[in-house]
């Protein structure tokens, strides 16, 4: 059988958890304690060479670790329900929220990054903390912004159906309230279309427990 | 005609440069200068509302910023050559590696994120630099181990056909380079792929004059 790795509260994980709940893919899942490095374990290194969550392996070996390229291959190999359209240009759109949360976002507040600013440049929690919001802020604004620039209005990101760029808002709002970006305050459409999300089960059993 | 909104030596510019070029797909081309901030002027956040090079602006007003959503767009609508293959693992290990350099790399070493650690976390030059080379080693080693572990050893990035992955290498290295990473020394592999990738005019065209 199939077997995630994931890490309880990645926003990388979590995207991939939502996604195979969607299309209800069996699989066995294998937390890892990131505080404790086990993603630097060498056992886990051997499939997963860049030591980060998560990390998806077929029976066959097969493995890959960024969680839009697991989700875009589950995609095509568990077409239903669809994450990413095939209308070219809807499925851009898709992909322009998603990699603007993903890359613009996400890898800036990385647990790695945090850890650099405090150790290596000396930051103090505050500087860190600011710094995470200064990020979270910029992206969610690009993400409303190019929403209204699509005339996006509907129940998810896009349209009245979710997709992968759905699957990367609600773990980046997850974390955004951890660190207290007030989220209903500040994003009031995104933080809609993440309560709409989260009243779906494949949405909420994905959820990261602590 | 399409346009193109482009930083001269922006990474995510250079990689759609390169697929233009490749596709052969006519466009006008307007360069900004991000150091002076052009790339916030109202007139361009109308379009391209992250205030984030580049922007594809098509005649209808059909607008896409991110870099990685553009390519796989302009490869939906202009095929050829493709730059994702139709083979769905194939295309997981392409986007694999195009998402480790576009996420894992680039988005820490933008032009604002080295800004705010000298502006707001007070990190001189050598500090920013050192920051710079650490997130590339540490994601140029990750791309190596990943092609390892997939069995990858052909002309370019994976198999013997120039794909996305290849559009995300080339700027990298171009940049790793100008913050003194040694590429030909640090991961041959990897440089011996960008020059092979150079050898062609539609890379060699796209590269920064400066």
């Amino acid at each position: 059988m199939a077997k995630l790795y994931d890490g309880e509260r990645s926003s990388a994980s979590y995207r991939l958890r939502i996604a195979l709940n969607l299309k209800r893919i069996a699989h066995e899942r294998h937390t890892l304690n990131l505080l404790a490095g086990e993603q630097r374990a060498p056992d886990y290194l051997a499939f997963a060479p860049a030591g980060l969550v998560p990390a998806w392996v077929e029976d066959d070996g097969t493995a890959f670790g960024q969680s839009l390229a697991t989700i875009e291959y589950l995609d095509a190999t568990h077409p239903e329900p669809r994450l990413v359209p095939q209308d070219p240009r809807r499925a851009a759109l898709v992909r322009e929220i998603a990699l603007a949360i993903s890359c613009d976002i996400h890898p800036l507040n990385n647990l790695r990054v945090l850890r650099y600013l405090k150790r290596q440049l000396g930051q103090d929690d505050a500087a860190r903390d600011e710094w995470y919001r200064h990020w979270v802020r910029e992206g969610l604004r690009a993400v409303e912004a190019t929403r209204r620039l699509h005339g996006e209005a509907g129940r998810f990101c896009v349209g009245d159906a979710v997709t992968m760029a759905d699957l990367c808002l609600v773990p980046q709002l997850y974390n955004a309230r951890r660190y207290a970006v007030d989220t209903a305050a500040e994003f009031p459409a995104l933080d809609a279309i993440d309560k709409a999300c989260l009243a779906m089960p494949a949405f909420a059993d994905a959820a990261p427990k602590s």
